[in-house]
């Protein structure tokens, strides 16, 4: 028996088995429903309001939530034809994805594809080279790869052409692959995509390969949020139900920014080509290991398990019309190399853009997204490791978080009287995403509002007050909607993925026997490193109290480093040389990382002789609040 | 209108629009029927009888065979349903095809695909490889191409195998690619096909990569025959129909005798595996550029026309299931680089299969088949050329010449009272082949039957007779059937072929400013050379008058020569130097092959300087008729 399901806003219809949950019908449709636990029921993002038959249960919700005829998608079985309501904080609307990157530029243009123009001579007795051999010559390569249809066009195509011949070629691994002719000498269109694969979010660029110029930029998100927010969710989902949903979901995704791109492309130049399938000619994917695995339709299973081993950490460049991506058939999807299951292609991708492995001075880089890596290297070695960080900066685990999209408060300023916020989108407030959580920690700390193991502390603020779950501390008050506010358990877990990126750095310095003052520059990658204030995050204790000047942000430098590699052999093969340099070093299993994380648990640290300036702003603030 | 046509002996049943030919629906459904004009109605080798409505001429048949019901097929309207008889004459019968050949061996065994097994570590947190990097370290390839079904497949087939992995490879070009892989360490099935794609036959060995070992043999022939007999007819085909039937038919004939082999190589180990299919993991090939072409799908009309230009000389290595052979997926295709459109890779084959480029002593080569090529060369250069010497030797443009099939007369021995025939398959003799023609002409010579000119002089023998067509010599004589005789014109034909293969050896002397006396070693390859009679070569002129003792016999070089290639990378290197050393000599275009061929046109040769030994037997022979 089959019953009918529509989501509102937006109508969607889909069908479904008797039983089978609102989520996996969201999913089966497109509906975009948040869901960070991936269909456990324990994260209860994914809350619906369901018109019709539907066995459900309470779970995670209040009874108020309940009654108010809230339900939890994953855990709502559909019994009858439904209507399903997706409220508005269960929507993934409108973001603040990152595209923007800054470092090191591709220098010369040698692009996983270019195109070429012969004027041959024409044939004769005395000079009686093959069609084919005679483009080889001229080319100037070893050798060629020649689909056969090329093949079977090309005497036509040069005859008619009068032996002037435009081509394009693809190369790789040394080797040289024919992708299209034309006849005649003429500018081939040759377009290039590079593509950040994010856990959250997927950024393209439209490059020009003629040039080296973006043309284009488009962002959206990753359309397997549906199946969890997480890496080890999507994973989970994978094992459970096989990768190829998964494939299919970040694919449409990344289908989706290709041709919004060539469409931008075409309104620019005010032409209509519609041509995305034909005149893009490579792809260059920066990701992490386990969303490549899903974008090439990889089992990911064992990347979940000790010893925690990929399929491929350096895939082979495959052909776009294997994968199943929009572009010339044969077009090279090449997929920046990662080191580690838990340290991707992303993570090389940033060191590419910063350069760190070309210097002499000591670079540590912390990339804090879904994931949080942090990599520690000059020109001689590097070594890089996951800290497992956990989602709280993107809205997991904590029960004001949100991802930085529209209606997040972003920015929070306690005042002497009041509490000043920005918001996302100029919004209403739906709630709080990591860089807000950082000010508002921070300043709570400052202000005495919190103790050093992040407890709030009773009467310190009129906007503490006790709650069913503890102790909370309300940001946000609106008549006739939930506050918006954080417990001792979000501060908790605010603090508990601090503690483990912070934890990572130090354990990288110490396995090469170097302290945080060695640290000559400090990059930060990532979306999240872009809208965070330095001070209040080295308050915290989740950035190490380095100098402002050493600091550098990379912005999306998983985007940057995916062009580098679009655009360039040197940095392909810079790419491979970074794989090939760096030790991953294992911390689910390192008792040094143990005691790191144990000491990281306070604000800002245990040891506050490695944050001296986070201690002068305390004791300024001690005495400000001293005097007062 | 459409009309039901069927062909016998054997009943193939077809159905063609009104208006079309016999031999158009004997091509469409497979029937084989003699054509050496490819349907212009000039060789009269295509008689059928027809019983139906049908219209047709006369053309070129005598009144007696056109009253015996005798049609041309490519002639002859169908006007309603017929039934088609296939005399012997016309049918492409159990034949004499060469497959056998000696010259050198492999050495190394690198195959085009190799099999290796792996025993690797399994990984931990400290060899924290990929699956598929720690499968390419442990090959110790610079780079792997991996399909991405074996790329999705490898997890499971390392872990169920307990990280022993059983996988094959390809490689050309300097690169590796992934073919198949299977749990555990075994031996896996690894065989090769080695073919040679002559314009009138085919011949196809099966190769056990693993040990080097031929299984077995099979040979056809090819189904293009229909088609017309000679190249030049065949590109006709092509340029008026497209090359689309030929390369079915061709794809056909090699398929035909691929699963043949499989066969045959499951009888012998008496086990039914029927995987032609899935374990033919390589196939090398040694044909004419034409024919290569016409495997590959590639339009031959450009070498019909000065100045004779292929779509390649030098194929790209293709995978098997682009071009439509049974093997493994991705199997790949090489083809023996060839030098020009009319010196192909069967000539480099048979250079390769000599070694004449490796050594210091002057070779010359001569390959005759439906063309005749000839090289000269040591190991500092090679020049070659194509003598298009007419299909003479092949029983084209010779009123009762036939190929070397059953019932084909392939020696004549002239005694003083009779002449002594054998006779292919024992059969009832039909014409004469080749090597037939050879004795024949050269016997008639030595007894002074013919002159110089090799006109038949009159009353010269019993067996001399004037017939409508000028003076002829009836070699044999049956009641009831028509005589088996050669008129001056047959002669005459003979001589020009002769004259054209031995004017391209004079003209490759006289370019590098040698002689026939310097010639150190004379190889003779292709399945006509096998068969003929060295003295009687040279009594026509045919062969140059060298001592029997430099004379080496190669066989079926093509063939062999391309095996070299299946087995053993060297000699893919090889074959590609001698493609670089070879200089190609075009004689269409030549005063000095003119002169030559002028000069040539005469038994044995105009200057019988250049025959010294012929010379003698020539005196001997007039001795001894003088004293008769």
């Amino acid at each position: 028996m089959s019953h009918k399901v529509t989501f509102f806003p937006g109508g969607l219809m889909t069908e479904v088995e008797d039983g089978e949950t609102v989520l996996d019908a969201a999913v089966a449709v497109g509906a975009q429903i948040n869901s960070v636990c991936g269909g456990k029921g324990t994260c209860t993002k994914c809350l619906v309001i369901i018109d019709g038959p539907s066995d459900s249960e309470m779970g995670k919700l209040s009874r108020e939530e309940y009654d108010l005829g809230y339900r939890i998608a994953c855990q709502t079985k559909i019994r009858g034809d439904v209507s399903v309501f997706i409220p508005e904080e269960s929507q993934i609307s409108e973001h603040q994805i990152l595209a923007a990157y800054s470092g090191r530029e591709a220098g010369e243009l040698t692009p996983l594809t270019v195109c070429r123009r012969l004027d041959l001579s024409a044939p004769s007795l005395e000079d009686n080279r093959g069609d084919l051999e005679r483009v080889v010559d001229a080319l100037e390569v070893p050798s060629l790869e020649v689909p056969l249809p090329l093949l079977r066009e090309l005497p036509q195509v040069l005859r008619e052409g009068g032996w002037q011949l435009s081509l394009m070629l693809s190369r790789w691994d040394g080797s040289h692959r024919l992708m299209a002719i034309e006849k005649g000498s003429k500018s081939l269109a040759n377009y290039g995509i590079a593509v950040d694969i994010g856990t959250t979010t997927v950024v393209a660029e439209l490059v020009d390969l003629n040039t080296g110029k973006t043309v284009a930029q488009a962002s959206d998100y990753n359309r397997q949020l549906v199946c969890g927010e997480d890496v080890l969710s999507r994973i989970a989902y994978a094992e459970e139900k096989g990768v190829g949903r998964l494939n299919e979901l970040v694919r449409d995704t990344v289908n989706g920014l290709i041709t919004q791109l060539c469409a931008e492309r075409d309104k620019r130049r005010r032409f209509h080509s519609g041509t995305c399938d034909t005149d893009i000619s490579s792809i260059s994917v920066g990701g992490n290991t386990a969303m490549v695995h899903m974008l090439l339709g990889l089992d990911p299973t064992s990347i979940r398990y000790a010893p925690y081993i990929s399929t491929t950490n350096v895939p082979p460049v495959l052909p776009a019309s294997d994968i199943g991506i929009r572009s010339l058939p044969g077009a090279p999807v090449y997929c920046v190399p990662g080191r580690a299951s838990y340290v991707g292609g992303d993570i090389t991708a940033d060191i590419l853009l910063s350069g760190l492995h070309l210097r002499d001075e000591l670079s540590l880089l912390i990339d804090v997204g879904t994931n949080g890596e942090v990599v520690l290297g000059n020109k001689e070695w590097i070594v890089g490791c996951s800290t497992s960080a956990g989602p709280a900066f993107e809205g997991g685990e904590v029960s004001c978080g949100m991802r930085a999209m529209g209606g997040a408060i972003d920015t929070i300023k306690i005042t002497e009287t009041d509490i000043d916020i920005t918001i996302i989108g100029k919004k209403r407030p739906r709630g709080i995403c990591g860089s807000g959580l950082i000010d508002l920690i921070a300043q709570m700390f400052l202000r005495g509002y919190i103790d050093k193991k992040g407890r709030i502390e009773t009467a310190s603020s009129e906007r503490v007050r006790s709650s069913g779950r503890g102790m909370e501390f309300v940001v946000h008050h609106e008549a006739g909607k939930r506050d918006i506010a954080v417990s001792d358990d979000d501060i908790a877990n605010v603090i508990r993925t601090k503690a483990a990126i912070y934890a990572g750095c130090s354990v990288l310095l110490q396995s090469v026997d170097r302290s945080f003052g060695d640290i000559e520059r400090l990059y930060v990658a990532g979306g999240f490193g872009q809208h965070i204030d330095i001070d209040n995050a080295q308050v915290i204790g989740l950035l190490p109290d380095v100098p402002r000047d050493r600091f550098q942000f990379l912005g999306n430098a998983s985007l940057g480093g995916s062009k580098l590699c679009l655009l360039s052999e040197n940095m392909r093969a810079e790419a491979l040389d970074i794989y090939r340099a760096m030790t991953y070093v294992d911390l689910s299993s390192s008792q040094a990382f143990f005691d790191q994380y144990s000491s990281a648990l306070f604000l800002p640290h245990t040891d506050m002789d490695q944050f001296p300036e986070v201690r002068r702003r305390l004791e300024a603030a001690r005495g400000q609040r001293g005097r007062d």
